[in-house]
C-alpha cells in the first residue's frame, strides 16, 4: 500500500486476519502505519524507484491516498505489476475536472460546473448559477484544502493567478452530505454498505452516522445504485466512496475516493465486513464479504487535534484522557493512530453502537470531544457507565 | 509479549487500535506474530538476556504462553520491570501441582488428585478413585500433550520413570467442558464474558460455542464467580481462562491459562471488547471494556492442519480454499495465522454469528473443515450464500 497513514494502519489490521502482511510505502518511520506494520519501506509516493521497490514481489499495489502520479502507475503496470485501482480509474479520484467530465458524459447527477481559466470565466459562470461560486483545484486537495468559496471576480482572479485553471461549481443548496461506499472486485462483484450521513466541520469530516437518519429507502437505493454504476463504468477495483450532496431533489456527486475512506471507519465494528477487509478482498480478487450491519445505529466520530495538541496545554495528558474515556464509556471503541498531536489533525476516531440514534450519537460525540481535549459534556459528567 | 504465536499476532491487532505497537519476543522470524508486528526481537523465552532486551523500555511484559521460567520473571521484576501476570500468579498456570494445592487450600471444586512418585502411589490413588487414572506432567503440557490416561500400575510405572513426579487425577465423569474467562486489572477491576462450551477433539480445542448452550443461569453465574475468585485470590493481572469440567453436580476446575486463550477467540467479533483488547487494557492498567455479546450465538471453530498439510496433497491449494470459503460464507470471519501447514497444528480459526445455534454451529464447522482440507459438507455443497 502506498502511503503510511491511518488508512494503511487499519488496512494492516485487517490484513492480519486474512493471513497477509501489508507492505507499506511510508514517507517516514513515524507515520501511523509504519509504527505497526512488519514490512515498511521508507520513500516518497512520487518516487518511481520507491514505488518499484514496493511493488517488487507484491501481489498487488494499492493506495491509502490519491497522490501517486498517473505516469508512475502506468510505468508499474507496464512492468507487469497489478495496480488496484488502476490508473485509468484512479484519475477520477485524483482530478476533479476529469471526474466532472466523466459524470457529465454518463449523465450522472452533479452540481453545475465549468472549467475556468480567467475571472471572466468565473463571472460568466456566476451569471448563470449565482454567487458565491465554489472554486476547486482539480488536483491535490483533501479535507477542505484546495476548496474556496468566492464572492466576486476579484477573489476569483487572485485564486486563478495562484493556482491556474480551476474547477468552478455552483454552491449546492444541500440538505446534508452523504456517502455511498461500494467495493468492486476485478471479477466485477460489488458489495454496498448502507448509505451514511457525513457531518463536516471546517471542511473536515467530524462524524458519520450509519445508516443516514431518515433517508427514504428509494433515495438510499438510488445512491447505492449510483455508486455501483460509477464503480462499474470506471472499472474501479477496491473500495470506492462516492461523496454526495443530498438536495431537495435527490443526490449529486461531490467527489470520489478510491480507497478506504473516513466515511467507512464505522464498518470496523458496525458491519460484518469492514471497508478495510473488503478493500483487501477486492484488490486480492477474493469474493467480497457480507456488509450487513451489526447494530441498528452506528456512529463514528473523529478525534481532531485541538487545544490539547498545543505545546502549552495544561489539561489532562492523552493517557489520562484515554483512561477516563474507557471508564466512562466501556462500550465505545477507540482507534488511535499513533500520530503526533497537531491542531486539526485526525488523531483517531471512536465508534459507538446501539439502537437509539440520539443516545449513540451523543456518546460518540462526547467521547471524541473528551479524547481530543478533555472537554466534559455536561450530559455525561456524572455518569459512570453506559 | 513473550512468544510469537497466534495469540501475540491477534494481540498486536488489538494493540493497533489502542495506539500501541506490540513488541514481540519470537523464537524465529516466521512465527505468526513476527510476520505482522513492527517490533520483533528474535530470541528464546527461557533466555534471560533476550527477556531483558524485550523488557527494555517496555511499559509491561506479558505472555502468549506459560513457559517462561519463574526465576527469569523474578529477575525482571527485581530489575524494575512490570510483569503481568506476575510470577506468583503465573506459576498456577505453569505448574498443575501448585494449582491443585492452591485450589484445595481455597476449597474450590476440582477433581480428586494426588502427587504421585511411584506406581504404588498411583495404585493407592486408584484404590480410592478407580482406574483409569489421569496422569499429568505438572509443567510444560499443552493441547493434550503431557496428559496420559493409565489403566494399571505397569503403565503408570513407565510414565513415572520417564517423567518423574506426576499429578494423578480421577477421571471425571463430565457432561462437557466449559471455559470461564475473566480479565483483571492491577487496580482489581474484573470483567467476565459469558461462559462458553469448549469441544475438544484428540485433546485439542476444535470448537467453542458462546454462550454454552443450555447452561442454567445459576451454574453460569457460579462459574463466573469462581473465575473471579481465582483471579482475585491469585492476583492475576490480564486475562484468565478457567477451563472447567461440567459434571452432574456443577463444575470442577481443570486448569488455568493466564493470557488470551483459544476459548476466547470468539470475542473478536462476538463481544464488544475482545479478549485481546481486554488483556492489553488490563496489563496496561486501563479500565476494562464492555463484554456484552454482539450476537445471541457465536461459534468459533479451529482450522487444524489435516490432509492438506501433507506434502503430497493433491486437492485445492489454500488460496483456492480461501476463495471458496469466502464465496460460500460471506459472513463467516476468517483468521489465518500465517503458519506453515502441519498436521494437527492450529493454522487459523473461523467465527460465525447469528441467532440459531444449529445454523451458526453448522456454518462454523463446515467452513473450518473446508478451509482445513477442502472437505465439502453435503449440507452446504449446493448453497451459494448464507
Amino acid at each position: 500500500m502506498v502511503g503510511g497513514g491511518q488508512l494503511a494502519r487499519m488496512t494492516h489490521q485487517a490484513a492480519i486476519a486474512l493471513g497477509q502482511s501489508l507492505r507499506v510505502l511510508s514517507a517516514g518511520p513515524d507515520e501511523s502505519a509504519a509504527l505497526v506494520a512488519a514490512d515498511v519501506r521508507i520513500g516518497a509516493h512520487d518516487d518511481l524507484a520507491a514505488l518499484r521497490d514496493l511493488a517488487d514481489g507484491a501481489t498487488v499495489v494499492t493506495f491509502d491516498h490519491e497522490h501517486v502520479p498517473t505516469e508512475h502507475l502506468a510505468a508499474l503496470e507496464a512492468a507487469g505489476t497489478r495496480v488496484a485501482p488502476g490508473p485509468r480509474a484512479l484519475v477520477h479520484a485524483q482530478d476533479k475536472l476529469v471526474l466532472r467530465r466523466a459524470l457529465a458524459a454518463a449523465g450522472e447527477p452533479q452540481p453545475a460546473w465549468a472549467e475556468v481559466a480567467t475571472a471572466a470565466d468565473v463571472t460568466r459562470f456566476a451569471g448563470e448559477h449565482g454567487w458565491p461560486v465554489v472554486l476547486k483545484t482539480p488536483r491535490g486537495g483533501y479535507d477542505g484544502k484546495g476548496v474556496f468559496v468566492v464572492r466576486d471576480a476579484g477573489e476569483a482572479a487572485g485564486l486563478l493567478e495562484r493556482h491556474g485553471t480551476l474547477l468552478a461549481e455552483e454552491r449546492v443548496a444541500m440538505v446534508r452530505e452523504l456517502s455511498a461506499q461500494v467495493a468492486r472486485s476485478p471479477f466485477g462483484q460489488v458489495a454496498v454498505w448502507p448509505v451514511v450521513e457525513t457531518v463536516q466541520r471546517d471542511g473536515v469530516c467530524a462524524e458519520v452516522v450509519a445508516p443516514a437518519p431518515g433517508l427514504p429507502d428509494e433515495l438510499a437505493t438510488a445512491a447505492q445504485e449510483l455508486a455501483v454504476r460509477i464503480a462499474d463504468s470506471l472499472g474501479v477495483v477496491g473500495m470506492l466512496a462516492v461523496e454526495l450532496f443530498q438536495t431537495a431533489d435527490g443526490v449529486q456527486v461531490n467527489e470520489l475516493a478510491m480507497r478506504p475512506h473516513n466515511s467507512g471507519h464505522w464498518t470496523i465494528e458496525g458491519a460484518r465486513t469492514s471497508q478495510f477487509e473488503q478493500h483487501l478482498r477486492a484488490v486480492l480478487d477474493y469474493p467480497l464479504g457480507s456488509t450487513a450491519m451489526t447494530a441498528s445505529v452506528v456512529v463514528m466520530a473523529n478525534v481532531l487535534g485541538g487545544a490539547a495538541a498545543e505545546p502549552d496545554w495544561a489539561g489532562a495528558p492523552l493517557d489520562e484522557r484515554m483512561h477516563h474515556l474507557m471508564a466512562h464509556w466501556p462500550d465505545v471503541k477507540v482507534h488511535w493512530y499513533g500520530k503526533t498531536q497537531r491542531r486539526g489533525r485526525k488523531l483517531g476516531h471512536v465508534t459507538a453502537l446501539g439502537d437509539d440514534l440520539a443516545d449513540v450519537r451523543a456518546r460518540a460525540g462526547a467521547a471524541a470531544r473528551y479524547l481530543a481535549d478533555g472537554v466534559v459534556d455536561p450530559a455525561f459528567a456524572f455518569e459512570t457507565e453506559h
